[in-house]
């Protein structure tokens, strides 16, 4: 079969690229940097990602909204930490038809300062509270670095969820819930993630603290596909999201807000493609099986009419599948299906029908093995059970192999991936670390992050795990 | 059980604008002018209309993309009618971050400019085509005039569907499935329309000719719902989308669009609703079932166990159904449940429970009746498409009372809705009778046009029946 000209083991990154361009996922040919077209097959799959984010969210009370796109300068500026992160990487409309607007207004690059004027007007009293709301829109940003399909690009394809709750304890339940969410979100995807504290200096502009989501690209870089911030009162307080307690007193209300985005079809793609093209999960895959009549003359009919009823079947179960019955050869149309990365791969020829067998082969193995027809959609079921175990399996000894807790730097060097060391709290230190192994800090362990090492950059007691990689 | 504080009968518009309000469908309180915010009830309900779109284009081989929000300048102007026709009605990005932007960028507020340049490269060969693709995005528009929730606004939730052929007649046949697809569409709808030719002076900026789709409003005004273009080669050319055919030659494609908006709501919302709220059609109604139990001390777990059966069968059987148990009195519920238009109640009480009975009311004649607990669901099934084809005939009775072919000028003065009358293809003419109608030019109808009368204006002899209306 035909392979990638970049090999992934090679050049991770180029291979990204042909891989997103052979199967057809979107057109980087637009003439503005990093707003690329979404071509049927990866809005598919962006599609499927989303109908389990609305399945979540829908099992968990949250209601789905989508406000305005523009964003009023003046609403933007209210909280100055927030317009301090963003100012510069938004892009502005100043004029319509001819005329120039009294007032610029920004396309969001996510929604807080759009949302948090008319919560103000939703909330008036305890009983509209928890207020929990998502949407699923394009947001954007001014991106200066390179750009790279569905990982970097300047209209993002994005989830945020924000929430509202009586008081601080009430939001941390909430950050639980997501941590959740994320968890079995992720987990459909079969991707393993880290959750890390974002560092005081590295977190969301406006939040009290942040827990990004990392996954582990096979490159060894880090790939942020979620934060969850609790935002306390911050955003409350300038724009006046109180209530009415049931003592008859005014509180403010503690926030916070969700995110993910495309990213999420990076991680997928990065970390099970192969050689030979994509492999999707089957919880996504556009496509789950897909199933090839092995034709020859004479015996067309009873073939494809096997074919069809086993597809019927299939769609009974709810299996995503399709019959290719082009006139090209066999062979041709494996690759295609490899490069697309559906699941499994049914064929029946005439000698199956005899027997009524049918022959199913792994994308992920290349196994094959026959089964029998009776029944074939139970087995096939287990058998896209069996991938997804798989899949989840590989990506989680990737993540194993290349997450390491070492405690001096030198040690440190050595390694790639995810490298904890042992920290003293101390900005400088985290900085210095930074610089040495050319990475960044992507935060603390959210869980077990006690340390009774020292820091290896001023011998001070170290009072948590650091984290660092190089990021996308 | 309470009413609007005005009439529809008595002042339609501020009707329209009550009702959208109690309803929650949106809030209008975003500081931009035209730019709603989504509410849950409002956003189910349009993403319920997205669904059937969508499944019509499955049916019929589109493929669903997603291109970029923002145009280069130099690309929108390609072909100069477009942006004649579109020039003061978009909205500029200038400036991003700091930086003033090297070339401007608008907003769409459509996607021609924006696919087409992208079509010349996905174009090559005859066995390209014909190419089917729609997308569902949010377009903008510089609107000066007065803005209504979903009917006139300046961010519009869109439906765009794009093709391309090899020749005219089979972008006519095109057209010919792009009616087919309207008139399903509507008839889940429950929206009787009426198509409309629109003359020279007031087709799409850029088409071959443009034919729209008009449903009545009560108020006598006629709403644009959508609209079909023939665009011949009027675009490929400056776009350059060529392809070369079977013979080897290089041809132009000839290429139609297909548009909707949320103005579909804006009808279903102004055709169906009354004095009590909305009347959902059942194949969008976000909820087509509601069940209240009437609970009397003592009895509570019986009752509500059985209206939670109940709702499990609905389930089964794909029915949208929710049983409101809130601690509030039934006639409380009662009238949240009509404002929001749900189709069906269901009440159980302990002696519906006794008699294995319930209580079905429909919302649209408000009559009552007991059926049996035992094979509800059929029966509920049943009384939903009663209720649809009782939806429909009276919407289908107030286009036919208001649609009218006349001879005379001054008869036409005493006529409201839709008023057609003898046209000799005289621009003139036409725009002589719109004055003094106070109205606008529909456009000829599309079928049984050809007219024995004299023009009524200069008593030349008629071409056609031409079509008047005030419109939204």
């Amino acid at each position: 079969m035909p392979e990638t000209k970049v090999k992934k083991s090679e050049d991770f990154n180029e291979w990204y690229n042909e891989i997103v361009e052979l199967a057809d996922l979107c057109d980087k040919r637009y003439p503005i940097k990093g707003m690329n077209i979404w071509k049927p097959y990866g809005w598919k799959l962006m599609n499927n990602v989303d109908r389990l984010i609305r399945d979540e969210m829908q099992n968990t009370n949250h209601q789905e909204v989508c406000f305005p796109l523009l964003i009023p300068e003046s609403f933007f500026k209210k909280e100055e930490e927030h317009i301090e992160g963003f100012g510069k990487e938004v892009f502005w409309v100043t004029h319509a038809g001819l005329n120039q607007l009294e007032e610029r207004w920004l396309l969001r690059p996510t929604s807080e300062t759009a949302m948090y004027p008319i919560f103000s007007l939703w909330i008036r009293s305890h009983t509209d509270l928890p207020l929990k709301t998502f949407q699923i829109v394009n947001t954007f940003r001014y991106e200066t670095k390179q750009t790279r399909a569905f990982i970097r690009v300047r209209e993002i394809h994005f989830f945020e969820a924000h929430t509202c709750h009586v008081d601080f304890l009430d939001a941390e339940r909430q950050i639980k819930e997501d941590k959740e969410i994320a968890d079995r979100l992720l987990t459909k995807l079969c991707l393993p993630y880290v959750f890390s504290k974002r560092p005081e200096w590295d977190k969301f502009a406006g939040a009290f603290y942040t827990i990004s989501i990392d996954v582990l690209m096979p490159s060894g870089r880090t790939l942020q596909i979620g934060s969850i911030h609790q935002y306390r009162d911050n955003f409350s307080k300038p724009y006046e999201i109180s209530y009415e307690t049931e003592k008859g007193d005014h509180a403010f209300v503690h926030q916070t807000t969700y995110g993910m985005s495309e990213r999420l079809l990076g991680a997928l793609i990065g970390v099970h493609g192969d050689n030979k093209g994509l492999i999707m999960p089957p919880e996504v895959a556009p496509l789950q099986v897909v199933i090839i009549p092995i034709i020859f003359k004479g015996k067309e009919h009873t073939v494809l009419q096997e074919c069809k009823t086993l597809q019927a079947k299939l769609i009974h179960e709810g299996i995503r599948s399709h019959v290719d019955d082009r006139e090209i050869t066999p062979g041709n149309k494996y690759y295609d299906w490899e490069l697309k990365g559906v699941p499994l791969r049914i064929e029946i020829g005439p000698k199956d029908v005899e027997k009524n067998e049918l022959t199913i082969a792994r994308r992920d193995t290349t196994k094959k093995k026959s089964i029998s027809l009776k029944d074939a959609e139970k087995a096939i079921q287990t058998e896209l059970q069996s991938l997804e175990k798989t899949l989840y399996e590989n990506a989680e000894k990737l993540l194993n192999e290349n997450i390491h807790n070492v405690k001096m730097i030198e040690e440190a060097k050595e390694k790639i991936g995810i490298i904890a060391l042992p920290w003293c709290g101390n900005k400088d230190c985290a900085l210095k670390i930074e610089n040495v192994l050319e990475g960044n800090t992507l935060g603390e362990p959210i869980e077990n992050a006690e340390c009774r090492d020292p820091c290896p950059v001023c011998g001070g007691p170290a009072k948590t795990w650091m984290r660092y990689a190089k990021s996308y």
